[in-house]
């Protein structure tokens, strides 16, 4: 709470109420996490009764009529909810979530997370098995209860908005559209630009890395970032991800490819760029109404930050490349570092999106929220999908996948019954550019400080403007506050065309 | 539940409640694993809360006057509890566990949970740095809170029952002291023939062995005995333990010494042998009043019997000596099997107690036994517990521990608030033997079968008359049906003393 305030007896049973459910969703994330990275497959039955059995009690906790008059109580007693104070903004976080968790029956609540727990195992298999006819039942029931969910949010504009809502705060079906339909033709424009050129070589870059090596590489690059490691793991996943139980202990998670050492090295870079804005925290919403974060584009603003303008940059090589060539000096002992960096800048339209370029990146999340949207109105079968996305993939990028793993099957999301979520990643790409912009225009030795291997001013600045926030203010009151804009898709597009007019010399 | 009998409401609203408890109780271990496999230090602090939180719960659900109504009425319903249905027993032990719990106040609970996750941070930096000041104001802390805990439960024989009836449902301190007083003079006995003669070398298993053949061989060895791979994992921690999150994932832990690959290797079979009695319990307990084991001391019975009966005798090594030898031939290329043999069941008094040979191991216990009773009389404080622990290692055993960190702060119980416990390891040394001859009477071809690296028969054995009860029975009842006598320590001598004549001619 802000330093002078009193806290009312009433304010303190929300704190406490706040403190316990952080405590019991902190252990779901652990259930969660050790699902995905450690537990032995006859686990999973009983895994799905845990993840029900705390869902359960957590909803019965939170959603009670006691808690709906103790915030309706507080608002009265704090009067303006959009006061920048603590107690005035936690009261706001906590009756919004409670306004939507209240309309949620218990019996949906928990027929979702027994099925999505069964569906990650469903998925995990046909994903391994190339097999779209395994994970389809558990879609189309998925499916199905995310729809039953929308419809208690009627009126609606869209029936994509609660879901939207429940990732990024605030934020409408039609504004994602609108923001979508502004970058898609430069995207476009860009990619036609660049496949007129001819592309940089990246044959280096795709050969038997050492395993060991690759993570000591890793290891070290978040290391300098700032990852904490006293509040930190890595493991290893199929696919990466960042979880936290608590502000002192928020892990990550990667997977080594053989034949592509950039793929591990940039999702490191990726989810220690999450993990640093969950260690970033301040310690006073330990356990408390404003922790967590503004929202997941806020959150891939800066994990897209360091693993792309920061990860991806020539400044970054400056400085590591030569460490890098030591690891590996039979791959990359001839290649010269603006070889190196313009492979690994090199745009390529490929079939999965977590290794995309930053060219192509944001049109495979366009095609999965046209597919969402399409599954929400109910103009899509969940039958039909394994076609829709490989004839979207053509149009898009003129790549077909030859198999649905490495189509449809390919991220976890749906099967945790994420729908709602990509649109996320590409706003966080455009919010990274807009944070960078206004970081640079603050300090603009920042790229030679990178080039030496230092990066205190980025990590202290995403602390000022980001990380101390918590969960107080909304995603584009943040952007606002630290940058002057809402989300917009202009500093992204100059910034791609800077930088591909570099490497392509466009 | 038996076949063909009836569940009434009642009962369904017990088996309902039992569900939903073991769910909470395979969380609370699954928060128990991680904090000792995989927790960043960082994560203590908020880990202590979610264990709170959850303990809290988990108590408020099962100590309610409704539970307590429903067991009663669940008793008259089912008439005699003694009765061998499965529903009778669920009742008995349902009843046992609530009239436990009911004594304990929920503060009382709290200040444990907390004070136990905070003494395992300082037990852990203790024994690093060999300094007992600093887990001695939470050992005594623990101590007043296991004081507090027993006294709810007079009158009492004996202040430290309650403590010992946690563990080894049943069993009297007067009971323990009587088989340790029997046992005792024989041990001793024992190990004075032992001195007199010219120990085995055995100088050849403390060399630098290469961890990752360690590990190679262990999973080998344990895959062999049955452990199921897909209800389980080994991983790496600093005191080896099984922990269970269902029949579905019972997880095992063991650590690699560079300079003796017996410990990692021993340590690894003793464990495989508590997740077989894990795996064992049938389908129908699942989620059940009747699910987990008789006790400790059965549940040591498995592992001792995995780890020394079988993974320290000739037939064992006879099939598998070679392929140990192949993977370490620059150390054991010339050792022959019968003085590999005799080397590993070297007699030598030692510091640690799960290294300790089996002619020492129960002398470790009854220290333990001495001081835990000792503290819990209040005739020992916790401060002179490092010189008491080394003045009776020297009575004992003839050694002085070395520092504390080999000494008193050796194991991991009492940071757990564990004291009761250490007595079911002995007990579980002669149950293993009684359970050994039985199964031994009843298949005389078992060690043949050993030396052709064939377990089916033993683990079939111990499946039909230990595992397949779960907790049905009390401990002394599965001694009784499976071998006709309670635990006794003539057994354990006879195997001993046979064991060691052909070990040391004596």
């Amino acid at each position: 709470m802000s330093e002078n305030s009193q806290i009312s007896p009433k304010m303190q049973q929300l704190l406490d109420l706040a403190a316990e459910l952080d405590d019991l969703n902190h252990i779901m994330a652990l259930l969660g996490w050790d699902q995905q990275v450690k537990m032995p497959p006859g686990g999973a039955e009983e895994r799905g009764m845990q993840l029900a059995a705390l869902g359960r009690i957590i909803h019965e906790k939170f959603v009670t009529d006691e808690v709906g008059q103790l915030i309706a109580d507080l608002e009265a007693e704090v009067g303006d909810l959009n006061a920048e104070t603590d107690q005035a903004r936690s009261v706001k976080v906590s009756k919004k979530a409670y306004e939507k968790q209240a309309k949620v029956p218990l019996a949906l609540l928990m027929e979702t997370i027994k099925t999505t727990a069964m569906a990650h195992e469903a998925w995990v298999k046909a994903k391994s098995h190339s097999d779209f006819s395994v994970f389809q039942p558990y879609l189309e029931k998925i499916v199905d209860l995310r729809k039953q969910y929308a419809e208690l949010f009627k009126p609606y504009d869209h029936i994509y908005d609660p879901l939207l809502d429940d990732f990024e705060p605030g934020m409408k079906t039609a504004d994602v559209k609108e923001i979508f339909e502004k970058l898609r033709p430069q995207q476009v424009e860009l990619l036609q630009q660049i496949a007129e050129k001819e592309p940089p070589d990246d044959a280096f870059i795709k050969q038997p890395f050492n395993e060991a090596h690759q993570e000591l590489f890793g290891r070290h690059v978040i290391t300098r970032f700032g990852y904490d490691w006293n509040r930190g793991r890595l493991d290893i996943a199929p696919h990466p991800f960042t979880t936290e139980f608590g502000l002192g202990d928020v892990r990550i998670t990667t997977r080594y490819l053989k034949e592509d050492a950039g793929s591990a090295l940039f999702s490191t870079m990726h989810e220690a760029g999450h993990a640093m804005y969950g260690q970033g925290v301040p310690e006073k919403y330990k356990r408390h109404p404003l922790s967590g974060s503004a929202s997941l584009a806020i959150h891939e603003s800066q994990s897209r930050l360091w693993e792309n303008i920061i990860g991806r940059s020539k400044e970054f090589w400056t400085h590591f490349y030569p460490s890098f060539q030591m690891l590996f000096p039979a791959y990359l002992g001839n290649v010269s570092m603006m070889d190196f960096y313009r492979g690994i800048n090199k745009v390529e339209p490929s079939f999965i999106r977590v290794e995309a370029d930053e060219a192509t990146y944001n049109l495979h999340i366009m095609l999965r929220l046209e597919i969402e949207i399409g599954l929400m109105e109910g103009t899509m079968e969940v039958g039909d999908l394994p076609a829709i996305w490989n004839s979207r993939m053509a149009d898009y990028l003129g790549v077909t996948p030859p198999d649905d793993a490495r189509g449809v099957l390919q991220d976890i999301h749906w099967s945790g019954g994420m729908i709602g979520y990509f649109p996320t990643y590409a706003l966080g790409n455009l919010a990274s550019v807009q944070l960078w912009d206004k970081l640079m225009a603050d300090h603009p030795n920042v790229p030679d400080e990178i080039a030496q291997g230092k990066f205190d001013t980025v990590l202290g600045w995403m602390r000022e403007h980001v990380h101390q926030y918590g969960a107080k203010y909304e995603p584009q009151e943040i952007m606002l506050k630290a940058t002057g804009s809402k989300i917009t898709p202009e500093p992204y597009m100059a910034y791609l065309r800077k930088k591909y007019m570099e490497v392509y010399d466009l």
